[in-house]
């Protein structure tokens, strides 16, 4: 804000917008309006019905729409959003910085109104640097993936195989989704919630986003990655084990010790100063000189790593356009290998960046063969 | 898009944009790029690792990044934002229709290599006619938040009261959290998710969006507003009940039987024609006869209903500045009386516009004292 002597930071959205979330410390599924002053005082602005819910949950100063006379500007200008674009310069001032992400649609009236510029990263930098506190309530939710994935695989350990090689559990066949009920449910127990957790299969692993379907089958890989978001904090985990129940194919045996390797070479390298962009390009180094090649949708088809905070995927990013990584990184080593016909693995450990390495949250053993 | 002569419509966004999982059928928690040829073939742009699993879900064409050419436009620009506009431009045209809810950062970008001009309504508005395919997946997670309520009810009904006046069952305290977690393990059997549904109690029922917390207390009404997704197809329900172990106050009974008849009130003026504003001033002037006035944060101090579909809240609006409602809009009604230090009452039902009227999906008792 002080770049080019902007009187406020103004935004309107909801706090499905973690940035709208992270500086206000307000949960609203519709948007509201937020107004950063010079003197560094937020204001939020809301309809009248969240107003002492507003007050309990956020950091900011709160008014409702009417107090902040949004129901003159209304009758002056008979739009919604034309209204609030001169409630936002009533307040706010005649020079207004916004974020890249507002709505172009919005963007433009408020431009018809006062003059704007858009900043383009400095909350998403401000949240890839994590405080302690937020380092905790990551770590809590870490410790949550970890026993939904036990969970599940202690289930796929203890599941029988039938004639045809499936899994099945008291005669009723062991599948992706009821694997993954299974992980939600417990999930949902440790107030938290997950989205298209992946338990997927044999040459559906070759597909890293495929979330899978149908009944898990005896010596397959089998790709359960866990993502879910903690309820209350609305912070994320983040974590991949590959297994198999029987022994898998030599091939996906010897992908597998791979991708291990290259895991723990990519947190051997990270620290604070070195290019997301290099720890990636040494993973896919190391595995061209063991032989697997990256070509259209086969090898390792997807970046290295990402930030986890508010968001399941912020910055910095580990890939071919990487960032400088910084202490209080937040990030996933991710590495995988994807060969169609064959199958998939993929391992993802989480951690910080500390001022001399890295301080890994993931506690969690790498153990193919249940 | 034959307004102004495009070329064609392109967006770049997540399927967390509805509109966009509208249009492509596919869903990706990270942007991928739309392109609607003045032809009317839709094409989708993915990375190289969602291209087998959008074959499989999408209606659309799909190229990976690197089919289209983006590496090459990568290389020559150095941006990935600016590539992708670039890309935008080689498949699209050189006219350009973006939604208003595109980011002004990435539109601003897109507008120095394109013309472009902004469509503020139309995929919003073919969202808001429901075809006969989406009203069953509709009515489906509408039975399915009947299922879950109740069990929420049933539980509540079986509890014992301490001598505080609280809500025991197995001498344990039953709260606000617990019965969340009842029902979201129960809609999760069910294969569907729920964010922030409200259990709240006594005097929180007095702020609308108050999820609740802490133990529920008989004699006071207690408000069931839940309102899950569908995992497979994406559709929302929403229902409220507002209960009570034991009789409540003179008040609250007062304030039910109001609010009962003014949702009967509502739902009987639905029909084609008619404008959300004139059903929702029609419920506020029965309040106001019945000597519920509104003013502040007392009374009726919601809109009375909204649109329901791929989002929770969308088109049309019932409220003061409501739209004109058609054949084929679903819609709530839900009135509600709000008196801080004395509680809340709402009641919402979910159904169609039909040709001549209301087709109520909602099929549930409506009774205060359980």
């Amino acid at each position: 804000m002080n770049d080019g002597n902007y009187d406020a930071y103004v935004s309107y959205d909801s706090s499905n917008n973690s940035n709208m979330r992270y500086l206000t410390n307000f949960t609203a599924s519709d948007p509201y309006v937020y107004i950063l002053s010079r003197t560094g005082v937020g204001t939020i602005i809301v309809p009248t019905m969240e107003y002492t819910r507003a007050c309990k949950q956020s950091t900011c100063n709160v008014l409702t729409r009417n107090e902040a006379g949004y129901l003159d500007l209304f009758k002056k200008y008979k739009d919604p959003e034309l209204a609030l674009a001169h409630l936002m310069k009533k307040i706010g001032g005649n020079k207004l910085l916004i974020p890249s992400s507002m709505p172009v649609g919005f963007a433009n009236i408020l431009s018809s109104v006062a003059e704007i510029g858009i900043d383009k990263n400095s909350v998403t930098s401000m949240r890839s640097i994590k405080t302690e506190n937020e380092l905790n309530k990551i770590r809590e939710v870490q410790r949550k993936t970890e026993i939904a994935t036990q969970h599940a695989i202690d289930f796929i350990r203890d599941s029988k195989i039938d004639t045809n090689g499936g899994l099945i559990m008291d005669d009723v066949p062991v599948t992706s989704e009821s694997i993954r009920e299974l992980i939600s449910l417990k999930l949902r127990s440790l107030n938290c919630e997950d989205h298209d957790t992946i338990v997927s299969c044999g040459i559906d692993t070759s597909m890293p986003h495929c979330i899978g379907e149908g009944q898990l089958k005896s010596n397959q890989p089998i790709v359960l990655d866990v993502f879910p978001r903690d309820l209350t904090t609305g912070y994320f985990a983040d974590m991949t084990r590959t297994i198999s129940k029987g022994t898998p194919s030599q091939k996906i045996i010897d992908m597998y010790e791979t991708v291990r390797n290259a895991k723990s070479l990519a947190i051997d390298m990270i620290q604070p100063g070195i290019s997301g962009s290099d720890v990636h390009n040494a993973v896919t180094e190391y595995f061209e000189s063991k032989g697997y090649h990256t070509s259209g949708l086969s090898g390792f088809i997807h970046g290295l790593g990402h930030g986890v905070g508010l968001d399941i995927h912020e910055s910095p990013s580990l890939s071919q356009s990487g960032d400088i990584l910084k202490p209080g990184n937040v990030i996933t080593i991710e590495p995988g290998l994807y060969y169609p016909g064959i199958g998939g693995i993929r391992l993802e450990d989480m951690g910080v960046v500390t001022n001399n390495g890295f301080d890994k949250f993931t506690n969690y053993n790498e153990i193919l063969i249940v």
